[in-house]
């Protein structure tokens, strides 16, 4: 965004919530900014819109690249569109700013849905840190809301980190599976399983005897994990994104949880939970990087971290030293 | 301990080097003191001897309530001191501070131990958080270092997050485990398992079947999970405590850890890893600890928090108001 006058953003809400696409296109890029300026209005931009947001239900998909999530997104929202839900599309990738390129940079991967009026589709921001990229997904996220968009998914790659930052921004996380136990256990290795209120077996139709028992191994190693919430336990579904196969089933779960989670009132405390965590992952991040960018912290940290890692200061004495130099 | 005059830890230290026990009673008491002037004393003494602690294997043990814990420590202790070992046995419990008890604090569950010479136990530190009394144990497992013992035991209750601390401050996490399958289960879905460097189950003669079961279920359990080195299958053991059946075995396996562990570098590069993470620990709660208690941010945070809960404020924006208050 070239450096501009000040951005009339009591006019941007309202056109954006009218739901002028320009409008919350130029919102996203406004919040991804890293310009102070932009962040003010980004963030009055925000407080104005809030009351307007929530109103969504916020899917979180993962799952290896491989596994078929743009079919099987295309083939969902073009689903729920046929239905009349508006869907908006948003992706944390923290390797894009590596790659300059982005999971959902290649809009030719889901052509059909992208022609769709009801559709809006928005790569990664490419920032740096994956703290960063999480943190302005999940504002793109309230601006679509505001925007009208009844249903958001957040995709994401599948290595781990990434999983924990989009379950917690999502009402319910879904893990993405292909039919082969090899992938069944990265997943659980990589502690992506336990995150998942829903695990879905795609492609499923190429060797319906393999997937059953991927599916069964799935489910036995799903009921030895404690589950994100006490009222539900973890499904396991099977479909085929290509054949569209199993996508009204997918919807009517997502429903069904939905309607469980919210009776119970773990919708709503996930959220709050969620917020709150939020606000002080921000103060925590800051908090440290004000210490370690400290003048005479990051003049004694070399020294410090050697002597403890080789044992001749003791850790709390290193951290009283450390905190007397931050004044 | 009662208000005193400045104590000599030059001295202290020398006695508790030549391993006088009251000594080493002395400076944990110290340790355990939330005095300013006890603890500046604390961490004289602690880099004193620092040079003088590191050379024992630290050994975390795990189980519920009922699971033998004690019987296992006092056959194990009994085994090693009759080969020549010094062994102190510390715990870490953090409801000791609620029930004004400590599960070591009954010694006669130890009687044949507690007697000793080469034996030293120590009742888990009554102070409030679960990191306050991790911490103190810490410090108690590097005095009884300098002290001479060779293995340093240190037992917690299994609640999930006194796990993670012990586990954070050992060379081994062991998991006492019922031969049942439901204290499989309790123990997977409390996350003490994918802790375990080696799980291990006792009372196995009451059910020998029943224990060959459970073992079974446990050993494929925890080929799916992440194991904490690359270089270190766990494995599952079968003992009698009560019987002093399999404590060779285990012993045996411990050593084996050991050497495997020392040769790959992993031993090494653990502990490298604690004592920075702990270090970073006590720099963050300190950090978050005076954000908390600053005034203006007290006074502000609870209306921040409700409207950040309740959607009116962004999260983001609550951090940078709260941070901008503390000054």
């Amino acid at each position: 965004m070239p450096a501009s006058p000040a951005i009339d953003y009591s006019a941007l809400a309202g056109e954006l919530r009218s739901g002028n696409r320009r409008a919350l296109a130029k919102a996203i890029t406004l919040a991804e900014s890293t310009l102070d300026a932009h962040q003010t209005q980004a963030q009055a931009l925000l407080t104005e819109l809030l009351p307007h947001t929530g109103r969504s239900i916020r899917i979180g998909i993962s799952g290896v690249p491989g596994v078929g999530k743009s079919t099987f997104i295309e083939a969902l929202g073009l689903f729920l569109i046929a239905r009349g839900h508006r869907l908006a599309v948003l992706a944390v990738d923290p390797s894009s700013s590596l790659s300059g390129g982005s999971i959902l940079g290649d809009k030719t991967r889901m052509e059909l849905l992208c022609r769709e009026e009801a559709a809006f589709i928005r790569p990664s921001p490419a920032s740096g840190s994956l703290g960063g990229v999480a943190e302005k997904t999940r504002e793109a996220m309230l601006l679509c809301e505001a925007a009208g968009f009844d249903t958001i998914i957040v995709e994401t790659v599948g290595v781990g980190q990434s999983e924990i930052a989009v379950a917690g921004m999502t009402d319910v996380f879904v893990l993405l599976q292909l039919p082969n136990a090899g992938d069944d256990l990265q997943a659980i290795k990589k502690g992506i399983v336990e995150l998942a209120d829903l695990v879905v077996f795609n492609k499923v139709d190429i060797d319906p005897m393999a997937a059953q028992a991927a599916a069964s191994q799935m489910r036995s190693a799903l009921t030895m994990l404690r589950p994100a919430s006490p009222h539900w336990q973890p499904p396991v579904l099977m479909l085929s994104a290509t054949k569209k196969e199993g996508i009204a089933e997918f919807w009517q779960t997502i429903e069904q949880f939905r309607i469980t989670m919210t009776a119970a009132g773990d919708m709503e405390a996930r959220r709050k939970r969620q917020a709150n965590d939020w606000m002080w992952q921000q103060i925590d991040a800051t908090l440290r990087h004000r210490f370690r960018s400290h003048p005479a912290v990051m003049a004694a940290l070399p020294e410090v971290t050697r002597n403890v890692t080789s044992g001749i200061l003791p850790p709390a004495l290193a951290a009283r030293q450390l905190l007397a130099l931050f004044k």
